[in-house]
């Protein structure tokens, strides 16, 4: 069905730090910058670019938790410095819809309260992960769309900035090669770095052992009608609760038929499977069954991390509970220390 | 926390007419017109068209289950009979945003694909799960929102009318109270005889074994920026696989936040939960517990058929196994044919 699916039985792969019990007030992060990276296609310079970029977002996300701040604050400061990273598709370096536009998506929730925040649309909001947390915190809503969501924003002195800040020359001219290409509706860009998701994560677990989790995206190269993917609907792209959070990447349809970040977390619960069993069969069974691909990450109240995709890679990092920062791109180099 | 709580101990019921297996190809088709009826402001001629309504709603859907069409015609044909009935809170009678205008969601699951369609927030459909249909059939993606999803129903051939036509008299009176007292974000209208939530919904079993489910509404007197309910995220507020349909009915913020429809589908096959108790718990526990009411219906590929709500009453109709017209309001009625 996907010229992509060749892709699952050779990268399908499993990352799984598992966890012991939580050691005692050990706080854990995992980030991603996108599933859907093209091995042949990257240089060396975005490579370190990447690299660089995840180890930062990492230092300030955990930052946050070895100071006592709940895991919400670490979830929102590791996104923050994605969104502002012209390599990953959200918040400064989001894709452009078919309309030329740059259309911004997320989501956050908190594991401990369920309390939940998302957007969707949103063409003017610099960050808009702290628009999402805003929702959840300062309304009596959970989800706000386009106009209505940049009101919101207004109304709670989130940062606006003009819709060119998002105008970046590479994801210009990825639209233009989608927009010659009509007729492949995912847009793949073909020889680019990226296809059509570069979605960014992150994932925390605090001192006082409470998960959060929050996804963030420019949504998919030449998107139609204000289309709307996984990442800002909460129990597809992004789900937390007591004992496991998820941040979802991949081909956005299919995580919302699968209701992919919960799926795994209620296998984890309901099947008693670990969690990176869980996760290795909802995004490398469960969606490959239905013509999807991608992958995601999970961390467990226990410290457990997972990171299963089935794409050549996904951009991610770590620091569980060995304290160290792991950064990787590409399916072979999994468990490996930065 | 909510000075509705009070409702649930005394009014929460469960309607259990429990499947034995799926009678061989015995199609079967529960609807629900909303919960938060509240009885003591019903009048006796609003009963009666209900009622009429909603017999009216199940004989459109099982014409088609018995003429051997799929569970998706029988869910979009009694949708719409709904739609179209100014009673309910989808189409014709759809609340009003606090901004004056009419903004309506829905979404559609199919069970044997999980192939799913959903649109938020338009103001010119006149059908909205016709629009969500046809974005599940005719387009790459699952989820559309605002004037993106108009323009998708447009080139669609999909029924538009001129936003006027949601101009009831009565949501408008509802609006203006709501208005009045602002400090209430759920906008509760008192006296009225429909709270915040009267979304339709409909499942279907057809002659093979395939279930179908759909959800449509007007979402919440007043709301603002935007807000998207639980309605058309699939998982909260529709979803169905090959086992089990849910279309959930209530205050959506925690329909979305507990992934309601998905976690009732997940118990009952990963716990091996009856339906009717995976329901009871998700809809009059788990809700509850983080301030939440509402209600949802329930169906399972062996016929099952579950009904739970924790308000006043919730509109509701079936036909089962026994191929008779089931229609209901309060909590007490459960179970009485019509």
């Amino acid at each position: 069905m996907r010229n992509r699916l060749h892709l699952i039985a050779s990268a399908a792969m499993l990352l799984a730090l598992t966890g012991t019990a939580h050691a005692e007030g050990k706080p854990a992060l995992v980030i991603h910058g996108g599933a859907g990276v093209i091995r042949t296609s990257m240089t060396a310079e975005i490579e370190a670019d990447v690299r660089k970029a995840l180890r930062k977002a990492l230092e300030a996300g955990y930052a946050r938790l070895e100071a006592g701040q709940p895991a919400l604050d670490a979830v929102t400061a590791a996104i923050v410095v994605l969104e502002n990273d012209p390599n990953f598709n959200a918040g400064k370096g989001a894709v452009f819809a078919h309309d030329g536009r740059n259309k911004l998506d997320a989501s956050i929730m908190d594991g401990k309260t369920r309390k939940a925040g998302a957007i969707a649309g949103v063409e003017t909001v610099r960050n808009p992960i702290l628009l999402a947390r805003a929702v959840m915190e300062k309304s009596s809503f959970v989800m706000l769309a386009g106009t209505g969501a940049e009101e919101f924003a207004r109304e709670s002195g989130i940062a606006l900035v003009d819709p060119s800040y998002f105008r970046t020359e590479r994801r210009w001219q990825q639209l233009q090669k989608a927009l010659a290409a009509p007729e492949n509706p995912q847009a793949s860009t073909g020889s680019d770095a990226y296809k059509h998701f570069g979605t960014v994560g992150a994932l925390a677990l605090d001192k006082s052992g409470s998960l959060a989790a929050g996804t963030s995206t420019g949504g998919m190269t030449n998107k139609r009608y204000d289309r709307i993917g996984d990442s800002p609907v909460i129990g597809a792209g992004t789900y937390a609760d007591s004992r496991c959070a998820v941040s979802a990447t991949g081909w956005g349809e299919f995580y919302i038929r699968t209701v992919a970040a919960h799926s795994i977390c209620m296998r984890a619960e309901m099947l008693k499977q670990p969690l990176a069993e869980a996760a290795e069969f909802v995004i490398n069974k469960d969606i490959p069954s239905l013509g999807g691909d991608g992958g995601a990450i999970v961390l467990g109240a226990d410290g457990t991390i997972a990171a299963p995709f089935n794409t050549d890679g996904m951009f991610r990092g770590w620091i569980g509970m060995d304290g160290e920062i792991h950064v990787a791109i590409y399916a072979d180099e999994d468990d490996s220390a930065d």
